[in-house]
């Protein structure tokens, strides 16, 4: 069978099993991620020796100690799954609720509910429990999936795809609400980009490589953040240790990810008193700094930061530093170079907190808290599939919720449009 | 200046401006309205000469007289202008609507807050009238728009284009918020859906080339419909004089709409009874019926309706008729060939009503009433910018609530991430 013909008979199958999850009771669901976690536990042996065949050959491969590492499942990551898929059947079900409700003065009664997306295709690399996380968030929001891991990880991919279709079959749900591609060609993946009819969102989580394939090349809706440059403007009247500490934790604690600071932006009234103490700490941490005339001035012999600069994700120890004349030129800054994912001030001027909620044009906007917390445990939603800085449907984590959206049912007693 | 310098000066412009827009006051942006609304009422004459040479142009160029129709302004056209401004002033201002506030265990108070999608870009065909409501929406929810009409409307375009710019000047709004495209080549459509930087969202307007075309080539989000294959399902308890005047009106209160019936499907349960008496009335009123074997058995004489008549939408006095066993076959038919627009059925069975809803995946499901009321008037939304049969963001009539979306915005005490 060729590639184009596999892709669409997966996705029909996916997309004719998403109207039986859409009426399924949360209480079948739950059983299926019951079941799931309780197969994970009993076939840990066979799971690590499929995983070990993907190790054996990453090895062969030469592929980096760390990309061997995210490909690992040892019984620590089989546990974190376990837990998570626990963690996921405590959630509450958002499928059916009714979020308004009103009569039309023809009598019509309006509601609109909470149905399930469809058929989502998540697109990720090399972590194998992705697999698990996300089909619990999937079937938990009643929507079918197909699963497209990276090439690396196919053999412990394929096999958690088996526990996942048993356990679906053994709680009488239909097993292809869960697809997994086992063809990894990125022509697989171009093929599926087309399936409009089949597909109704394509989450790509990974890389800027394969999110930029995917949304340059999809004609399905993507949910999908594709940078994450994040600030945190210190204001004139902020406290300076809270100041210290959440920048520090913003760019530290866990540099690699989207929500981590890449540019500080510190107002000229506190610039002297600030910046030698942050300088000073921030290279004990061993981040370099990249800064502009003002802060130069302050803290001679720091790198220059280039315009360049100004507009990139580091994902590493790097930070920009900014001296701005007042809140109005940090906004600017932000709305300008930010990528609307995470951003922060450090003030404790009240007016200012809200001129910079509402003015600074970010998915999340922080005031006294590190970005770092853009996350979906972190605000509550249990779990995320993502985080997405784009304007429509879901900004922010991408939970449960985000995995569905609203109709409208209309219960009327014969009106006609006049 | 080449096409591709202008269209991005335009949408810098615009996206500079929605900066603006997203804080201004529900005061202000009603003045803008009101503004308009003066303007377009004291230069009549003006626009109407403005309008005059599109007409002329298109006479020469050989339109067609309902094409004509539809290019031209009279004093009906504005006094509807004026209304529909007068209607958007009274709307509900949605921007800065906290839709969930809580706190975390941390101490973090979250807060979601809906704001403005920021720029968004309208792309309309013949009729001019669009030009003033689309803008009516769009100030009115803190957005900037760039809109980009037909060719053969351009000097209406402009004229009102600039009627606006005045409006908005005078309420000490940035002008910038409105932008009309001047040039109406295909290729400056082509570069405006590549500005992903500068452009939040794209909705089409018009028919089903122009959707293709911008669903096909946008690299931002786009909202639309791309069809309406609407179904009316005639249960077995249905009444029988409400299903006959209900689903007389969803095909002929005005066949040329996205939300006008083109299937009819009817349980064989009342198919001897009903059928006969339907296709009588139907007729009268000068519908083609394309039908079913079981329903030619019944009426003899109809046409045979093909494999590719439960794929099409007439948007035309065509229907296609079938006998179905049951509200089971009515749900798979109307999954499989629906465009997920809207959906009705006609029952007294309470149970089938909550079955039909759930299970029909469409943006709008109608119990006993017509198609043709999704509808942002008809759903009390009181304007709509068009309807979406889409899954992500809005699904149905898309008013001032769906230009907007919501973004968290989080009041902390010097939180970490731990």
């Amino acid at each position: 069978m060729d590639i184009k013909k596999m892709v669409i008979t997966q996705a029909r199958r996916a997309k004719d099993a998403s109207y039986e999850m859409l009426k399924a009771t949360t209480k079948s669901k739950n059983k299926a991620l019951e079941y799931i976690a309780l197969a994970l536990d009993s076939q840990r042996t066979a799971l690590k020796k499929e995983n070990k065949k993907d190790i054996t050959a990453g090895k062969k491969k030469g592929l980096t100690a760390a990309f061997l590492d995210r490909l690992t499942l040892n019984d620590e990551h089989i546990d974190s799954m376990i837990k998570s898929l626990k963690d996921v059947i405590k959630l509450t079900d958002p499928v059916g609720e009714i979020t308004s409700e009103y009569k039309r003065p023809n009598g019509m009664k309006i509601k609109k509910i909470r149905m399930p997306l469809g058929v989502i295709v998540i697109i990720f690399e090399s972590r194998p429990n992705v697999c698990i996380e996300a089909a619990a968030l999937t079937i938990k929001s009643g929507n079918s999936v197909i699963l497209r891991g990276g090439s690396d990880a196919i053999n412990s991919n394929i096999y958690m795809g088996r526990i996942i279709k048993k356990a679906l079959l053994k709680a009488v749900l239909p097993e292809a609400a869960v697809e997994v591609m086992e063809n990894t060609d990125r022509k697989a993946v171009a093929e599926v980009l087309k399936l409009k009819d089949f597909v109704d969102v394509i989450i790509p989580r990974g890389g800027k490589g394969l999110v930029n394939f995917v949304a340059d090349n999809s004609r399905i809706p993507v949910i999908y953040h594709d940078a994450g440059i994040c600030h945190t403007f210190i204001d004139k009247t902020a406290d300076l240790k809270m100041a210290l500490k959440v920048s520090l934790n913003a760019k530290v604690q866990r540099p690699s990810t989207c929500n981590s600071m890449e540019t500080l932006l510190v107002h000229e009234g506190i610039a002297k008193k600030f910046l030698p103490v942050m300088a000073k700490k921030f290279q004990a941490e061993k981040v370099e700094l990249r800064v502009d005339e003002k802060t130069l001035k302050i803290v001679p012999g720091l790198k220059k930061a280039t315009e360049e600069d100004w507009g990139t994700e580091y994902n590493d120890l790097i930070l920009s530093v900014k001296v701005v004349k007042d809140i109005g030129e940090a906004i600017t800054h932000i709305n300008h170079y930010s990528s609307h994912h995470s951003d922060a001030i450090i003030t404790k001027d009240d007016k200012h907190s809200v001129k910079f909620t509402i003015e600074v044009d970010s998915a999340a906007v922080f005031v006294n808290a590190s970005t770092r917390l853009n996350d979906g445990y972190e605000f509550g939603l249990g779990a995320e599939i993502g985080i997405s800085n784009q304007k429509l449907h879901a900004r922010g984590p991408v939970g449960l919720k985000e995995l569905t959206s609203e109709k409208y049912i209309v219960f009327g007693t014969g009106q006609l449009r006049g």
